[in-house]
């Protein structure tokens, strides 16, 4: 099956690289690039010399290309405009960005800051969460893959939300491949290299999927409030789900194993070990975990990922997998690398 | 005035005789450590090579020398049992570890697993927090620094505390030198690196002691839940306090500019920029700085701390200054170092 | 086919593992740790919890077990005693410490400080640097791997000793993994993050297997002189092999593809540009570069490999691949994790 | 005396703020920059609020004020044309560019690609590295202060040199903060978090001040070819000189203690241990070493030292100390900071 790449040459694309070029049932036969259109995929991920021959070439290029599924990495609001083309033509995608997660169009403007042009597809579009909507990605034709900060989020949370938790505090530490391969003043190395700091503080985007998912999971609304900070790591996204909630760890424990007790890339940690980002660089794996301090009271879910495997391409060719029929693993069974 | 550092060897202790050698009033006439008893500082301490001749002595050498000052970097429990006979001989005592923090002794045997030997002095011990107990340092035979979690925690919440928050939510991020300088698996460097994880998830010792501050603050019972979290820095500790509390960024501006108005080491962030550890390295400063959510509702504060000075030895300093008689901020006044 | 892991729960036999859980013509059925003698593997390397269910047995006990291939990543001086044993049951074994990378037996006194019992076995064991003894590895029963500065910098030496070096200066820089997974002062992480510093300064044991294999590679005496440094990375090993030599960076550019040219695992840098160790974290593969300054006049060769993988675990089961008759690069060929 | 520092908002223009704010005989009363023109100090230097108060202006205006030094922090290639005019005025000059650190004007076209339209000036201006040029600082309008690697080298090589080498190999190793302020690729936080890479590998321009001023020291042609790499370090630059030169540690550790015996700032390490960039940063001192090994034969001279400090500002105001008549240590015997 041909697979093409938009938006190949950014961190998130090499990533969706680096997976396919192993995988047994996908070939790329399309990568596009702006800033890379005529250059080698080695000019823009000199790691993968040697490993794929193929050259980028501008979106509006491979648009004439034929192929049997697309993979957007593209930046948000764009994809929005090129989707439907592709759906047309029975391409099947994945979208990595934002552009159809959210089903409220209204919250399009509030927090992107556009009109959304094709309110019918948000209906249409899954949410590529398989620990979630599985089987409707099985089915989809558009899947809207979850931002990374999102995933960590609804991962954490989800058992709270089951054993009652209606507002959750989203305390979120991301490393810096999260800001993309552009660089800037945040992410210059003297800058980052060992700080500590939140951003988009006052609310993050991605608390409104995350509010969206555990609202339908429980079919009550869920207010989710997310602090994300940026960190010295490369890799990694772990977010601190907080809630008010008087539970022992035994009851979490069991809460957060039946929840989890089927999902091949979900590994609940044993009660007093805390997940770490550490344990699952490279791979597609969540490692979660939960504690609990009757002093507030608080519950707290953990949830430690890889953000550009679990947290955007792996969680994308996870949902390839399922559209197109295959094993869910197929393809991602890594082994994190570590120490790394 | 003369000054002995027990326990000098670790490195708060180096951080003391960093600070120390560059003070104005004080010279630094004895240091202990049991495991560099005989040999010179630039053993224990490379970096101050050249600056500080002095040899290292044990504890109980020590205490039988002159000095006016001692400052106590010793592993909790052991300074219970040193402070007593100091303070006989008039000697002022600032102790940095916790054995005198807290006021109720059933807490130690709760949180540090032994009774207290001297609950009058518990009594007597003044938390040496100068932002909250100015005035009780100058006139104190026995400081209890606070520890460094705490510290941030303290100085995120208290604003918020006054406006009305009675539980706080305290998420901590911290370096690997909070760990001290003793190797252990968490802080072996290739673990550490780019690790985020967290521990002490079920409730951190440093929560009795914000608990215990902010609620002499207001008079009434504030709760504190701490999850403090293992990021790759060396040095910072940054306290995110989290509280649900509608209140909007406007009121915290201002909430936060009284509080610290005339604090000489408390740097209030103007709205929508934040603290960060980077800003701060090498210094007592902590930056302050806070942001609202109306979703939750939530109302955050942050802390940006060097662990080892505001939250450690510099903190120390700053209460020694107080107990002298000297101005607060002698030999205190370091810019911090950046990029670092 | 079966295989052993002797010292499975280092960083290298992590590795081992890594590789092997995914490697399509080998299992691994037996581990062994003296630490973690009968627990389950995810104790020593929690990332490939879920992976692998093994438990460790302790080394005397794996000697009563079955398997086809054994590999011995045990500190230097134990595997010279484990294998004639293992030698005799007809076990193909590659080990991956320094008991068997010397031909001349005198040299273990002076180096490792004790006397060779197998003098005749030295001769027989075949040092396990693909790109220099393929065949010989093909036909042998001990295969001695090599150390990751001696990898290194046997990669960047041999075009330039190809084009009449004879004294090569090889300054290397590690990461913190290569000191193994026991924590140290000098792997503490508030002591090596962001450290530079040389060690072993007079003279790396290393440079010993690399004289003896650049001498053999023209059949002259080549002399090496290594200074390794460690720096803050916890994987990479780069080695800068410098020599006195007018040679322009055409020649070099020619004397290095020449000498790669059919190599799976190393790719030549085109000129001007230099290799980089984030480029081939996680991988078998070695990128190599050169530069020429005229000066002095020096020739440099520069490469960049990952230390656990090309400099380790990766470069046994290369040989393995070969001694069992299989392709070469199976079960290795994984594309660099990028960035991490 | 009042000094104005020109290009302050990078970082080495952040750090002659951090000094010049605690040093006792300088206040700063102008400060310039394109960038940040007509804003307060903290918004290039965060870490600077509420210690400086001033706004930075254009270069242009700052040329109508009166100081009485001027520290100038310029790209390359711009302090030349400005310099003139401020000598003019009596203003004495540090200039921490590399326009007037080379004697022979046909150097700058090869190595910085401009034709040098003072050449008289050259002659009068010293290179600022007091170890070499104390007397003739003191007494100089104009000062050029050596560039970061330049000064590691030459430490490290100057006893080396004294001995009899004449052709030395610089391995330098360097942090990012090296590269400036200005966001690139190359110190992209994910790039180069954990890189270990040459650059400028056919030849760094600071080898031939290097060169010219190992030839002056004693009196005959000394080549220095050098081979920077970047390492994952924020602050630090470390060289290797190596030299083909029989002799052994005893005599190199007599000959680097007798050439820094006077020296407030170089600390010469005992035998068998090496400097780290560990134990300066944030201090003006810089640690030499040394080894030898027989079997090139080669030694090898070692400098560690803060870039910022002792590679740049704090050079610059150790010459300007010298240049104002005061003792050569006043406001710069910091402590490092360690751990840091």
């Amino acid at each position: 099956m041909r697979v093409a790449v938009f938006g190949a040459s950014g961190y998130t694309g090499g990533e969706l690289l680096r997976i396919l070029v192993s995988h047994p049932a996908f070939t790329v036969t399309v990568i596009t690039s702006r800033e890379y259109a005529g250059k080698p995929v080695y000019m823009a991920h000199p790691h993968l010399k040697g490993l794929l021959s193929l050259k980028f070439v501008k979106l509006e290029e491979a648009l004439n290309r034929e192929f049997d599924y697309a993979l957007l990495a593209l930046p948000h609001g764009i994809s929005k405009d090129v989707i439907p083309s592709l759906l047309e033509k029975g391409i099947g995608v994945v979208d990595l960005g934002a552009d159809f997660r959210l089903k409220d169009p209204s919250l399009y403007e509030t927090w992107y800051g556009w009109k959304h042009p094709n309110p019918e597809l948000l209906e249409e579009a899954v949410y590529g969460l398989p620990e979630l909507h599985r089987d409707e990605i099985r089915d989809a034709r558009l899947v809207a893959s979850p931002g990374c900060n999102a995933t960590a989020t609804i991962l954490a949370s989800a058992p709270l939300v089951k054993l009652g938790a209606r507002k959750v505090l989203a305390d979120v530490k991301v490393g810096s491949s999260e800001a993309g391969s552009k660089p800037s003043r945040g992410t210059h190395h003297p800058e980052r290299s060992g700080a500590i700091r939140p951003y988009s503080a006052s609310g993050h985007r991605h608390q409104v999927e995350a509010s969206q998912e555990l609202s339908l999971l429980v079919g009550e609304e869920v207010r989710v409030s997310m602090v994300p900070h940026s960190v010295g790591s490369v890799r990694g996204a772990f977010a601190s789900a907080h809630a008010e909630l008087e539970v022992d760890e035994g009851e979490l424990w069991r809460a957060f194993a039946r929840f989890y007790s089927n999902e091949p890339f979900v590994r609940v940690m044993q009660r007093g070990s805390y997940p770490n980002v550490k344990n699952v660089l490279g791979s597609n794996f969540a490692d979660v975990g939960f504690a609990s301090d009757p002093s507030l009271p608080r519950a707290s879910g953990f949830a430690a990922i890889d953000n550009l495997m679990k947290g955007a391409a792996g969680q994308a060719i996870q949902s390839l997998n399922l559209m197109a029929g295959l094993e869910e693993t197929t393809g991602l069974m890594y082994p994190p690398l570590s120490p790394a």
